[in-house]
This record gives structure tokens, sequence and C-alpha cells, in this order.
């Protein structure tokens, strides 16, 4: 058994405890400031909410550098990353001011930065913002998208990227 | 390039299309009835919220057995899953009355059916239910919880239960 010390509170303990131990897809979040600004960040709580209409959901912190242009822009891009796609995992959460430069995007729909290379991408309605503490549920409705070249899905697990594994019988 | 086609309207298409390329861990969560009756779940859309203070989001269909439940008692536990759980996850994503049928659980706090076997599990409020169409956004602060033995995150991606490969330099 891991010795999976944690210190702090219980409540603070038992939820990294258990997020340690939960591994998560990689998305990358696009969208555009009112001035014409690209923004973007990666993002391991995407997730499916409903298929008819297509829904999906994503978290952030209310004090990210993207987060005023998800509040006045009401569409978003996301990104599917593979493991080809590590660099630019890197990229869109390093420093803010220099995750678009580069050719490593292109202007797409609404004017939004779509990223070059990925296996697949979405462009979504944002149709809730949910407002929890200092943080915010997003929920948007997909319109279209696109995709690219087929790769294995990019994982983040014990702070490391990782491709996915064989198959559990 | 993968020949990805998928039949339906573009929105739909281009939704089914991104998420068979995202992969996802994989979470066990139950609830109490206020009769007495365990419900419980897998969900692959677990996320974190936020740490401070700890919250997470999940989120499910209101056509689910389980929802009733959600709705009715403040209270639930997520389970995180490893690959020896993949029985476990079969058996949480079975037949609605069957998933409590044996030994794989006992109660815990509030009553809520705690998973044996898992690698973490920790207990939640629900702090808001955000009713999208049929659909629902679950909210809920990290109160505390307990562990297992470790073991290696469970997938679930291309329809596959799977372990986490290899590191992605």
């Amino acid at each position: 058994m891991t010795e999976d010390r944690i210190d702090g509170p219980p409540d603070l303990a038992a939820f990294k405890r258990a997020f340690r131990r939960h591994a998560a897809g990689v998305a990358a979040i696009t969208s555009l400031k009112a001035d014409g600004t690209p923004v973007g960040f990666t993002a391991t709580s995407l997730a499916s909410l409903a298929a008819v209409p297509p829904l999906a959901t994503f978290n952030m912190a209310r004090t990210a550098s993207a987060w005023p242009a998800i509040m006045e822009n009401d569409h978003v891009i996301i990104h599917m990353l593979g493991v080809r796609n590590r660099a630019l995992a890197e990229k869109l959460s390093g420093p803010a001011e220099q995750r678009f430069v580069g050719d490593h995007w292109e202007p797409g729909p609404y004017g939004i930065p779509v990223l070059r290379g990925v296996t697949t991408w979405m462009v979504g309605r944002i149709i809730e913002r949910v407002s929890v503490h200092n943080n915010a549920v997003v929920v948007v409705q997909i319109e279209g998208g696109g995709m690219g070249e087929d790769d294995e899905a990019l994982l983040y697990h014990e702070r490391t990227y990782r491709a996915p594994g064989t198959a559990i019988d």
C-alpha cells in the first residue's frame, strides 16, 4: 500500500488523495476576447452531459486568464488531444501570453483559434455558466466540428502525461 | 486517417467523434433513497472543480434510476476505481435492481453504501443540482473519505476498460 500522506484538513486530504488516483483525458479549449485576443487552456474536466442535444461541460477557475473571454463570448472550441499533442498541451497550460505565439493554430469558426494537429474538435455554444465559489461549471451545446488524424488519447494521471494502456478483461 | 463515419446531424456527429477520441477515468457514485434503498452508478464525468473548498462535479441523466435519490439525499459517496475493480464497474452499470445484490459494499457515512476494494472514496455534500434539458450537473463539496489499496486507475476509452499506459515524453 502506498504511503499516501497528505497534510491539511481532512476534507482537502480526502479530495487530493482521490483525484491523485483518478485519470483524465486532456482537452484544450479556446475562445476569443471581444478585442480579438485569442485565449485558451487545457482542461482535464471535460465531460459529456447528453447526446441529444449534444451537451458537454468543463470546469474552470474564475481567476483564470481565459475567464473574461468565457464570460463575454458565447462560443468556444473544444479540442481532443492525442499523445502527439503533448507539446501543445504544455504550450496551452504555460504562460498565458505565450499560448498563441507560433503557428500551432489558425482562426476557425467565429474567429476562434483551432489548434492544429489535434485528433478532433467541436464548436460549442455556451448555454450555462454556473458560478460556485471562485469557480465555474460551463455547459456548452455542440454545434459542429472537425477532425484530424487519429491518435491515442492523451491522458493526465499522477501529474504525468500518458497514453492509454492495455484493455482490462 | 481513420474512416470515422458517424451518421446523424452534424452537431451529434461532431460530438460523437470527439468523445470517441477522449479517455476518461471511471468513478462509482452511491447514495440512498429516503426509504433506505441504496442506489449507485458508474460515471466517466467526474471532475474536480476546486481544491479550496474541495469541490467536484459529475453529470447524469434525470431519467437515471439513481436520480430520485440524488434529488432527495444531500449526500453521495464517490469512489475511484482501479483496474482490479472492473467487475465492480460492470455491476454498478448493469441492471439497477442487481447493483447492490452481493457483499461488494457495506453501509458507510450517512448509511450510504461504500463499495469494497476501491482505491479511494470521498463523502460529498450536494451543493448544486443544475438541470439542463433532461440531464443534470451535480456539484458536491467533499467532506472526507477513506482509502483502500493503491492500484492503477481504471479508464474507459473506445468502449473498453483500460489501464493507463506509458508516460509520454
